[in-house]
């Protein structure tokens, strides 16, 4: 766990999270026991908060948080080496690979990002989003980020559904 | 993502969800779109509904769905072979690995099961209980089943927190 956690905390994901001490046995995490940590601005665009961030132990890859994007706040561009699923849990934001339209998502949905896709994902311009984040690390590794996403960009009209 | 939809299902898991195809890109899954599936009476006892299915695809191991505990529904005794997460978004349940306490378990909180750990969850007695729950599929498998939890077992009163 504590290797998984120190990676999302290289990766700029965490800052000042609680890392809880493995366990042979069932390891249950109180909500309101993890500090709140913000989203580095070398990785997100506007205010971005994560929350409750969890990672497997032993063989497993699996690591995530609950992240918080205010209104017009988004994700830089970024991949993930074995995909990366979104469950939002509120609000409303949006989406978008490479080269693809930017959808709408809203509290329910959920969302895969296959390996490798290059991508953003955020809240709407004028609503926050949360979701829950997922991912398995590589070696450790759980995402390659890359450049911001403009304002041009972001304010593209999302595709009808 | 349809083989390990299929292994859930095959694990008596799901029943009649929906099995979107995989797309090269993102992959939005609408609330609404995939029925409520019900939990078999051959892992479970109560009253037990799947809803939301999600799995990876390519090299992605991940999987999961959220599932609703009526009160004092359980799951049989079973492990994961390598792990589940369980995030808890309504309601107050139990999980207990074994030969541990019975823990109580509330929305907000999250669960860490380690790969191999014997254990169950569920709904308390009076209360319901609904929760997120992702496992890594390994060679294909998800779960291992094993024995009911009986009654005496589970109204065994948990531990002080």
């Amino acid at each position: 766990m504590k290797t998984l956690l120190a990676a999302l905390s290289t990766a700029g994901l965490l800052a000042g999270s609680a890392l809880a001490d493995e366990a042979q046995g069932v390891q249950v995490t109180r909500v309101g026991t993890q500090a709140s940590a913000v989203g580095s601005g070398a990785y997100f665009t506007g205010t971005v908060r994560i929350d409750a961030p969890f990672a497997g132990s032993g063989a497993a890859r699996i690591g995530g948080a609950s992240v918080t994007f205010e209104p017009a706040a988004r994700t830089a561009w970024h991949t993930h080496p074995l995909g990366q699923t979104l469950i939002v849990t509120a609000g409303a934001g949006r989406v978008q690979h490479w080269g693809g339209p930017v959808q709408t998502i809203r509290a329910g949905d959920t969302v895969w990002i296959p390996p490798g896709v290059k991508h953003w994902h955020g809240a709407s311009p004028t609503v926050a989003m949360t979701h829950i984040a997922i991912a398995e690390a590589m070696d450790g590794k759980v995402v390659e980020w890359m450049e911001q996403v403009g304002e041009a960009h972001y304010t593209t009209t999302p595709a009808a559904e």
